[in-house]
């Protein structure tokens, strides 16, 4: 706290207004400031770092210009709007920042009317400027009222389908609107000085219809060559710059590249743009995620999420951790299958390192596939792959394979192909909150007619699950497992492979039988240590599948108990829900079954830990066991209504 | 039957080994004699038309040159493939097409080798050939062997985000493979001619790197202006057909266009691009949707699906409606809640008919929105609409709705904003079988926080559920209505607006309770009347809300009755098992009530009537007699497992 930076002029800034009286010049001032005070704050907090300090200029260049809340500024993914949280009143709360009743990380409706379109996963910038410039021009009511819709996409969103639907969508409606994309793959050399003074003096004195050919000229100033293995989207975004044909064959005026960084290119484009623009526009930016903070700009994330750090050496705050992640488990498990069969291959959605596969990757390079922020085309690309003989493992996190849904219906489920989902991040994940919440999976696969689902209880069971998913070639299987660290529990050497359909009795007991799917087995044990010391000993089983479901174990279980309780990570219409399909099916319910099914509750939960989270979601050990007591009639001090 | 067209060439090909020593000439006959074929069939069956008369010159060609199906033909949508079936051993079962039992209206993996992957949503066909590709590469094993992937998509597909995301990991990985544009909204006038002979030449005699040039020629015998009103991406693919320069920017190397009625095109160039491609290869097909059927030709839909008709007249045989469809319904009533709510507007996913939407389109134009095939982007746009202080009712099919998936959770509700999601075809949809079925919807809504979500059972609710939605201010709000004419009720001359979370009594009864939840209630009716021959005569209810529920009522007939079943038309995990989760948390089954969801079984169910559906899936009034027996213990002769 003592070491936060001087920031004098930043100081003066409580809303947008005031930025309007400044120089530009002092612009510039505000803009370093701005930098020094996002750096200090997630040294503080940890978070999204190098994607904010990539806009700095460019947020306090939008906001100088244009009217927010009026004109709808929104941040596609919104990772990179911690500049902006700053800028528009909330800098008293940005060291809250990803925290419990803290700021969101990410653009949030309910949080300020700067934010007029929350976001967290990528790419729907442009639908959400196209909507509110059709809503404007139709005569809609905003509280804030209407002006421009700016949308700032980076090059990456762009390999996703739905932004190019945008465009397309954008282009033919024909509304004034702004598109930003801000490049942040080209690094900029020093000619920009001259490319700078060059270009803002063309576009300030002409035209836009003669602009484009000034850009496509100015691109002889700038650095050839371009990095190697970056995806294709990014080498076509290069190609385009080459004076934007992309962009105008889809109905866009383009104008750029200019740099990100520069306020003297930057502010007086975006004021002929504000003064002038009519239909849609393209306004191509280069920027350097992380600039600006060396040990940022260093890393090969360039500081994309960060732990707490210390500012002037850039080093990182972690907690020690005791166990392995599940996701490492994961990637290192299928890394050692993929030795042995030839047939496995990978596809990630432009998170290789988020889902372990960069560990297959650094082995077996040929058979990973990044495909870009493209789970559709993921999605059925894994089914090809697995008609054509191979045998996909399609690994997404749980609130991203959304993308991909009707792909594994259609393309997967309905063809009863042999892809293998890893569904990653399952359950509540913590700082990222709601958006990133792997709530709805176990409903949305479970359903699927031929589909096998399982959970891993921990990661011994994940290590399992991976190699069970590798030996079942008679149609698509599904494993969810949650963010962050395993259980600790002892690793074996080999993985089993489990028998498809059959769960597991972890303990035995009487009266009361628990049956867990997933990883709140830890709570459940929990729990009945507490129900111990009442004299209460469950039944404790691991289903391990949602479908097909353990029908003889949890018949049995149902017979053998007064009390029958599932639990899950997951809303309902999942696990809980397919056990009360049998049951009732099979009229375990007709003689008197004290059945409750614990799920995630009706509420989206906002970011804490994902402890906190479950503790609101009311699936901790403490809320098993009073679930326990209270189905059994036995009072407790904090029943639940 | 006895009008069948004189096919002598086309009677001697049983598969596409057969085309292999045909001359051109003869090609061309086999051609002719296909689309004789192809609409004799249709003229008996219904179906697709427009579209496989479309490719009848393609289809001989790409099977006269490649050697499926060790070659991988992927067509698109797949609508489009019935010359295909005709020609890869099935022209004996073409006149069962999309009948129970029958072959289906799509391609399917389980009907023939010659169909690699299935399709019937649009724009996977570059996935799956991406995916066939790399399998080929990696040596993956397929009974029927590895060669080339060819995909053939149409130009409306083109503007879905999964084509763009396809494209753009294809001309990454830079693997030999072949989409084929075929591009049908383009008209060929008469030069072609000239055209053909000045392309085809080139292509024979040429390598590729300057066909593109002569292509680039050659597109100035086309005629110059399009139609207008086509969607962005057509206008898109148009400009790009002047060199193909956006194909060339994600890496593909294009090739035309060329006319796809011409053998004297199709045969030189296919061959070339079979002899000397490397790397994904796009060649631009121009083609007349209904091509040679006059009658096909001059509809607007070009004969997009049809009744069975008369070969001669083109005249269908529909039978009469007995009551409006329910799509209608939602069209008429929405529009006249447009006209007095300026707010209201409207967004299909290039459905203006099939939605109804296009009978609001006539009178407010500037309110409905056909986005393109983008269900992605289309749900996005909605919600910034309604950030926008519109009303945005987002129309789609059940199966399509599953699409934007991660927009209805991302950007609708955990925002909270006031979208209406129409949910057309919701249930079984009969000739469209299985890739169609709209099963999952109540499942994948329900479960999300905030979501309002009604099925109406008849007509008239469906007129006050539209007006319920528009009245409905407080967040996301989505109704379901099935496929297919109403029951024929009366209809009321306004709508009423329901109130949120409440059901209705159908009928007193007592010892069995019925509660339904969309458009069973007819059979659930049914089921009654024989009941109480029996002498039973159980309470129906309407739900119509799966969420909330309606809990007062629903746990008063749990209290009232002895045995309480569910009945819907969609998979588990949907309104029986909220049913069931309230049923648990407040402790209903505690006392043995009998409890019984009716939900879709779990299979995928194959085309036939939706009443044979139904009756499949066990939905139908002798079900439900039965499982009221069965529940109570009352034997019956079709007692099921």
């Amino acid at each position: 706290m003592t070491d936060r930076p001087a920031t004098p002029l930043l100081d003066r800034v409580h809303t947008p207004a005031d930025l309007k009286g400044l120089s530009d010049a002092e612009l510039v001032r505000v803009a370093n400031e701005l930098r020094a005070e996002t750096i200090s704050a997630v040294s503080e907090t940890g978070g999204h770092l190098g994607a904010g300090l990539g806009v700095v200029e460019l947020t306090v260049a939008l906001h100088a210009i244009f009217d927010a809340p009026r004109d709808k500024i929104i941040w596609d993914v919104s990772h990179q709007s911690y500049p902006h949280k700053i800028l528009t009143g909330r800098r008293d709360r940005i060291r809250t920042i990803r925290q419990k009743d803290g700021l969101s990380g990410f653009t949030k409706r309910s949080e300020s009317p700067f934010d007029p379109f929350g976001a967290a996963h990528s790419s729907t910038s442009i639908s959400a400027a196209l909507g509110f410039a059709v809503a404007r021009d139709l005569g809609g009511a905003s509280d804030t009222g209407h002006g421009d819709a700016i949308a700032i996409i980076g090059d990456g969103s762009m390999s996703a389908g739905m932004a190019y639907e945008a465009m397309n969508n954008a282009g033919h409606l024909k509304k004034r609107m702004i598109v930003i994309l801000n490049d942040n793959e080209m690094s900029i050399a020093p000619p920009t000085g001259a490319l700078s003074s060059y270009l803002s003096g063309l576009y300030t004195q002409q035209p836009f219809h003669t602009l484009k050919d000034a850009a496509k000229g100015a691109v002889s100033f700038l650095p050839e060559p371009f990095r190697e293995g970056a995806k294709r989207a990014k080498d076509m975004l290069k190609g385009m710059a080459m004076g934007g044909t992309m962009f105008e064959a889809l109905g866009f005026s383009y104008i750029g590249p200019i740099d990100g960084h520069d306020m003297d290119q930057l502010l007086p484009v975006l004021r002929a743009i504000k003064d002038r623009a009519h239909g849609p526009i393209l306004l191509h930016v280069l920027t350097k995620k992380g600039k600006g903070y060396a040990p940022a700009e260093a890393r090969s994330d360039k500081g994309h999420a960060t732990a707490k750090f210390d500012v002037l050496t850039g080093t990182q705050k972690k907690a020690p951790s005791n166990a392995p992640s599940y996701t490492k488990v994961f990637g290192e498990t299928l890394t050692d299958l993929a030795a042995v069969d030839s047939r496995i291959c990978a596809v990630t959605a432009a998170m290789p390192d988020g889902t372990g596969l960069n560990l297959m990757a650094e082995r077996y390079p040929s058979r990973v596939f990044d495909v870009g922020i493209a789970e559709q085309h993921g999605v059925t690309f894994a089914a090809a792959l697995a008609a054509g003989g191979m045998r996909p493992f399609c690994a997404m996190y749980s609130t991203f394979l959304q993308r991909g849904y009707d792909q594994v219906v259609h393309d997967v489920a309905i063809q009863r192909l042999p892809v293998r989902f890893a569904i990653d991040r399952a359950g509540l994940v913590g700082a990222d909150g709601a958006t990133h919440a792997g709530s709805f999976d176990i409903a949305y696969m479970a359903n699927l007619p031929g589909m096998v689902v399982m959970a891993a209880a921990d990661e011994a069971e994940l290590k399992h699950m991976v190699a069970t998913a590798a030996a079942y070639d008679d149609g698509p299987i599904a494993f969810r497992y949650p963010r962050g660290e395993g259980e600790g529990v002892d690793m074996p050497d080999q993985p089993e492979i489990l028998e498809i359909g059959k769960g597991r009795i972890v303990q035995a007991g009487k009266q009361v039988a628990i049956l867990s799917f997933g990883t709140r087995l830890g709570e459940v044990r929990k729990a009945s240590e507490a129900l111990r010391a009442k004299g209460i000993t469950p039944t404790i089983a691991d289903a391990r599948f949602a479908k097909p479901l353990d029908r003889d174990m949890i018949l049995q279980l149902a017979a053998d108990h007064d009390v029958l309780i599932t639990i899950e990570e997951g809303a309902v219409g999942g696990f809980g829900s397919h056990v009360a399909q049998l049951l009732s099916d099979e009229g375990a319910f007709d003689t008197g079954l004290k059945f409750r099914s614990m799920v995630l509750p009706d509420t989206f939960i906002d970011q804490s830990s994902p402890a906190d989270m479950y503790a609101t979601a009311g699936l901790n050990a403490a809320d098993i066991e009073a679930k326990v007591l209270d189905t059994l009639g036995i009072a407790t001090l904090d029943k639940r209504a």
